[in-house]
C-alpha cells in the first residue's frame, strides 16, 4: 500500500533536515523496516518548503503502532525544532489522495 | 532513479482528473513502460490542489524522450483543459529535490 502526505519546513532549515536525514539512526531504519516501511522518500518543494512523503508500507494498522515506539518518538523530539509540529512533538503532516497508480 | 514533481490542478476538476487518469489510455501506459517509466503514483493535495507526482524512471534521457512522442502530446492536449500548462500545452510540473531515501 502506498501513502503521501505533506509536512512542513520551517524557513532556513533545508539544509539541517537533510542533513539528519542523511544520518538518520540505525535503529529509525530497523523501526521503519521492523513496522513495515520501505521505499521511503521525502521531497522539499523548496517554493513553500512544503515536504512531500512517499511511503510503501505493508498495513495501515502495523505502520501505525510504529509511530508510538521509543525511538520514534525521539526522533520527533530531536526534529520538532525545524518542522511544523503537534503539541505531542509528531509532525503536522496531512494525508494526500492517491488519484493515479501505475506499476 | 526517482523523480517527485508538483502540477496544479484547476478548482473543480478532480473528480475530472481522477476519471480520465482511470481510464488511461493503453497506449500511454505502453509509452510511459517503453520510455523507463515504472511505479508512477499521482496524489492530489486537495487543499492546495497540487499534484504531487512521483516516478521511477530508468533513465533520464530515455525518459524526457517519451514527452516527444506523439501519444504522450495527444495526452497533454486531452488534459490541458483541466490544469496549469505550458504553451505547448505540457503541464506546467516543477522538481522537487529528494531529501531522504531508504529503501
Amino acid at each position: 500500500m502506498i501513502r503521501g502526505f505533506k509536512m512542513k519546513l520551517y524557513e532556513g532549515q533545508e539544509k539541517e533536515y537533510e542533513y539528519r536525514h542523511n544520518q538518520l539512526w540505525p535503529e529509525m531504519i530497523d523501526m521503519i523496516h521492523e513496522y513495515g516501511g520501505k521505499n521511503y522518500t521525502i521531497f522539499l518543494d523548496k517554493e513553500t518548503l512544503n515536504l512531500f512523503g512517499y511511503i510503501e508500507i505493508e498495513d495501515e494498522e502495523l505502520w501505525s503502532q510504529g509511530a508510538d515506539t521509543a525511538i520514534n518518538r525521539k526522533w520527533w523530539d530531536y526534529m520538532a525544532d525545524i518542522m511544523e509540529t503537534n503539541p505531542d512533538n509528531s509532525p503536522v503532516a496531512i494525508d494526500l489522495k492517491t488519484v493515479f497508480h501505475l506499476d
